[in-house]
């Protein structure tokens, strides 16, 4: 039985996201952080129905946050469930989704340390994933390898991209060489070819440089790039060495990749510190893309990039200042579950896991 | 007093090289090898004079070889100084020359470690800078950083181009961050602007990339690049990646850099095994510039684009087909020596080195 990872684009049954409650991770900013979570669910809800997970004990304080949901009672809207994290962003610790040839959904659990043990602790994150697909009645393909969702982006027809600087870094997984570390992704998610871009962004010292505020998958063939136009940016040139290995490049179809620039940049100020806010860290919802935005002049022109890109998608921009700060964006905070088409069997090549739930998750 | 490393073209007053004699680095090319250096040797000493170091007991199968140079009698030609080495590339384990303002020379004696470690013993190497300091007369400046004259180019005005793939690999200063690592060259080399390119060559694994196999500086503000035209090329996309940068990039006057390509590849088999031999590799003389051929179709091509980029020197080709099986070229075998415009005095900033001269140094 053999799985791929299906791109973003592809159908969703909903999306997955963790509720922020640590007052050690978010500091003054935790009260305003969770009404933008709740605004980025509620966003996401229009379009696709949202589970938010919550640390046991705070199911009622996000659902007050977040409501039921646009949609509530159209198919969409949000639902909270209680269940042990330990941070909340879901594109790195929550499990990564394939689906098989007939259409049966699988999950992928790789390992997490908290992108290279930097924020202890860990542990609930780590096994968040099994949790989650247990919830799901999906099964789970264990990894032994490290890899957060951020660190890749894929076309689901074979290629996948991402960065040297991340998966590389001697903080992820040190043992294995870069050989190793290829044919894990190759195994586990369906991929035969991979782009590896020199750089993430040079700000990004939480994730070590995650793709995804590097380059998204548009379509089959086309990558939408951040490019900053202005010579001062940090990333200037390292995003025009990415965009030069993509233009040589081509994907596993043998396709040369279309590229579209997304050269806008939104510096602010957040708690005292200047932050980016990465517009290219959008999330593909059914029939929608969720943008980050930061009340700053550069908003609407990169929205209107965004909006070219995807003609067939309603673009909408969600402030995500605090997320940011935090050191992410929407996608960074969200992950998606591709609908099933056919029931999901046990696979014959997976494992489930073999976590046990906690309470929580079985209540 | 501040030094500050010239660039290549600057006037020479020599250049050293030393002799390669030990069978288990060279097996069955030895033979082969030795009239490869020694040609090189006679084609430099068309232009300035060269000083051969061979290990004690090695001087007259040196001169043997090398003769004593067409220039001889002219203040060019071939001298043959024993000193004990290991190995035999001396632009990463001879010193890195540096001038004043004033015009005195000093050395600079980096730590050698054989490229990570990778041919044992590399003790003599790593002395082999002091002893060639003394042999000149030269006050010696140490560090203590691993360094490589080829991991390293410089326009002589502040601009020094480096890769990551080396400079950053844990096999040379894993203590050192990459802001320290900057300082040293900044404080040692009289560099203000250090431009990162990404990638040094895919096959490159002896150096892990260095700068020498990528590009060079033809004058200030103009480089010359690898860019390899087959696309079924491991450099293919790499190179293209470094060019970006490069054209993106400002050197340390401000300028954008003019640059080269250098399309040109050629594969050789050597000994049984594929090798490339890097056009790119070569050895500025006075007047002249020395540069590795493969008795390959791509020569006369490769050589042509190298005499329009320098439009003043007689370009001269030399086989170099077994050292680039050793792993390198003719910029890897040679160090130039620049001339010093007055008498060099002991720099007060400079420590004289404190190695022990051996017996053949002092023969």
């Amino acid at each position: 039985m053999t799985y791929r990872m299906p791109a973003e684009w592809t159908e969703h049954e909903g999306c997955l996201m963790a509720w922020p409650v640590r007052p050690d991770l978010w500091g003054d900013t935790l009260a305003e952080v969770k009404r933008e979570y709740a605004a980025v669910a509620r966003a996401i809800a229009e379009f696709e129905p949202v589970t938010m997970v919550a640390p046991p004990g705070h199911g009622d304080e996000a659902r007050a946050h977040c409501g039921t949901g646009a949609g509530a009672g159209t198919g969409t809207g949000i639902a909270v469930v209680e269940l042990p994290t330990d941070d909340s962003w879901f594109r790195d610790s929550a499990p990564i989704f394939v689906l098989d040839g007939d259409g049966r959904r699988a999950g992928v659990d790789f390992r997490f340390n908290a992108w290279g043990r930097k924020h202890s602790p860990w542990d609930a994150d780590d096994r968040i994933s099994g949790l989650l697909l247990e919830h799901l009645g999906t099964p789970a393909i264990r990894s032994g390898m490290i890899l957060e969702g951020g660190a890749i982006t894929v076309d689901g027809e074979g290629t996948l991209i991402t960065t040297e600087q991340c998966l590389l870094h001697p903080n992820r997984n040190p043992e294995m060489t870069r050989q190793e570390i290829e044919a894990e992704l190759k195994a586990r998610l369906g991929v035969t070819t991979i782009v590896w871009l020199p750089y993430g962004g040079a700000l990004d010292t939480e994730t070590d440089g995650h793709v995804d505020g590097v380059c998204a998958f548009v379509a089959p063939g086309k990558v939408v790039v951040q490019l900053p136009a202005d010579p001062g940016h940090p990333d200037y040139v390292r995003m025009r060495a990415n965009r030069a290995v993509l233009e040589h490049s081509t994907d596993a179809q043998g396709r040369p990749f279309e590229i579209v620039d997304l050269p806008q940049a939104a510096f602010v100020e957040v708690d005292g510190r200047e932050v980016e806010v990465g517009y290219l860290n959008f999330y593909l919802a059914n029939g929608g893309v969720v943008v980050p935005v930061a009340d700053h002049p550069e908003d609407a022109a990169a929205l209107a990039v965004l909006a070219a890109a995807y003609p067939d998608r309603k673009v909408v921009g969600v402030r995500a200042r605090v997320i940011a700060y935090g050191g992410g964006g929407i996608h960074c905070i969200t992950q998606q579950i591709p609908a099933a088409t056919q029931t999901t069997a046990t696979p014959s090549t997976a494992t489930q896991t073999t976590a046990t739930p906690s309470a929580a998750a079985r209540a």
